[in-house]
């Protein structure tokens, strides 16, 4: 997805945001806010908002003197995600389609995210995902791609988030790479979290290799890349890797919600729809 | 009222909203941002906003080449209120209390504002606004005010708005000058919008000489800076008015819609609240 108009007042807004997290000083967040302001002229719109993402984030890092302002809130999230685990693990079980539920719980997760434009109330909103309709289901088309698969992509997104995509790796019943972010950027799961998820038990963890959030395929390592272009069934979570990689050329399920209008018209659905959606996958398989 | 850190990345939304009201050419509006991005960094927070939105609004004269984008809706938005008139105007007539119903008629006229981040309804919000609380309502001291002063000095905000303004000022049964900005800016009210509007059958319109979106006394001519500074009666409209004004020496009412949430935390009400707030206003005149 490339960079709309819209994206760079966003772009400010966000700055503001992480500044406030990792500081208290006004004048460090000013500055920050005058460089990003700089820096806005030479993002080309052909650039996936991500990466922008990127820069901004290495700035706070530069300006403030703090490479991790979301560490204790990260820990925090999931520690509350894994409170969260029995239940929704018991939600999963007593169903009757237990993979469909698992992928609801897995879009719930997806509620958690502190770059996103709006606050959110997990267990409120989580409640509400469970039962709502998705605004694009897939869901014939992922359970058939999943049936002929024998190793799945799993790209994670954030913090806390971790726990729910576990949840759905149980249902998947195939080995399954979990990818997470190379370093911490906003809260974004990076290794030790997904560990502190409990990921390493139902998946292997490994790292994109990206400082972005968002899998920009072209920050990614190599291994990475080799791996995402041997694979025959991804399942991509959140805006942040729809945005890196909804013009992808692998099949593909973006799990997300949409917190955002710009990410939300690109995809064809209102703001706060859920969605599975596949791309690069045919109708029968 | 000084300039906040949440204002920076607002300029920038509020450039681009101007620019595609202003252009459909998206180079152009791109070129706005970039400009508008440079400038963040020499914005000193002292500043009041207005003053920063004088400067965007000049950029979009300069990169987009209109100086008048509003024209149009300014002109559209008056028809409507005037439509509204006789309903509103026989509202005021059939009330027990028709001054405080003219008022709450005039702050409902607030919603229309084009500059603030939020879509309107006109008559929904008006219809919700006559029936709803102020958040501040220094009524009593109004009252006492006006009785005691033999001339009131009405600065103005957007056009339309002054088909409201209108209505309070035939009940206030005082001469009143009618301020207005010196050009177009944003929708703010010009000369030609209050005369439109019927202003001139009501009261004296009076430039103020500001080019901004709102009354920044720097920017103000020497005439209106002199008719201010002997005023002892002063209701200003809107939020624009208020961020300049709020630091004000003389009796002055601010009557508006809080229409964003830092205005709002410095009045010290809701975002979204309506408010009657005097300054330099004692409780017994």
């Amino acid at each position: 997805m490339k960079t709309y108009l819209d994206c760079f007042p966003c772009f400010l807004q966000q700055a503001l945001r992480i500044g406030r997290i990792a500081t208290e000083d006004e004048h460090k967040i000013k500055r920050l806010l005058d460089e990003i302001g700089m820096m806005l002229k030479d993002i080309p719109v052909e650039n996936t908002p991500p990466e922008t993402a990127m820069l901004i984030y290495q700035k706070v890092g530069e300006i403030i003197g703090n490479a991790d302002p979301y560490k204790e809130i990260k820990n925090e999230t999931t520690r509350k995600a894994l409170s969260l685990y029995p239940a929704l693990k018991k939600k999963v079980e007593d169903s009757p389609d237990r993979l469909m539920t698992a992928i609801r719980v897995s879009v719930a997760g997806n509620v958690i995210d502190f770059g996103a434009p709006r606050d959110f109330d997990i267990e409120k909103d989580i409640a509400d995902i469970l039962i709502r309709d998705f605004a694009i289901c897939d869901y014939r088309k992922f359970v058939s791609y999943l049936n002929r698969t024998d190793k799945i992509l799993f790209i994670g997104d954030n913090a806390g988030e971790c726990v729910f995509d576990r949840i759905l790796i149980e249902e998947l019943k195939k080995p399954v790479v979990y990818a997470v972010r190379d370093i911490p950027v906003i809260n974004d799961a990076t290794y030790d979290d997904a560990v502190q998820a409990g990921i390493d038990k139902v998946a292997t963890i490994i790292s994109s290799g990206t400082k972005a959030p968002g899998t920009v395929l072209k920050t990614c390592s190599e291994k990475f890349r080799a791996l995402y272009d041997r694979s025959d069934f991804i399942i991509s979570k959140g805006q942040g890797n729809y945005e890196a990689l909804s013009n992808g050329n692998r099949p593909m399920f973006f799990l997300l919600k949409a917190k955002c209008p710009v990410i939300a018209k690109h995809i064809g659905v209102q703001d706060g729809a859920i969605v599975l959606k596949g791309i690069n996958v045919k109708e029968t398989h």
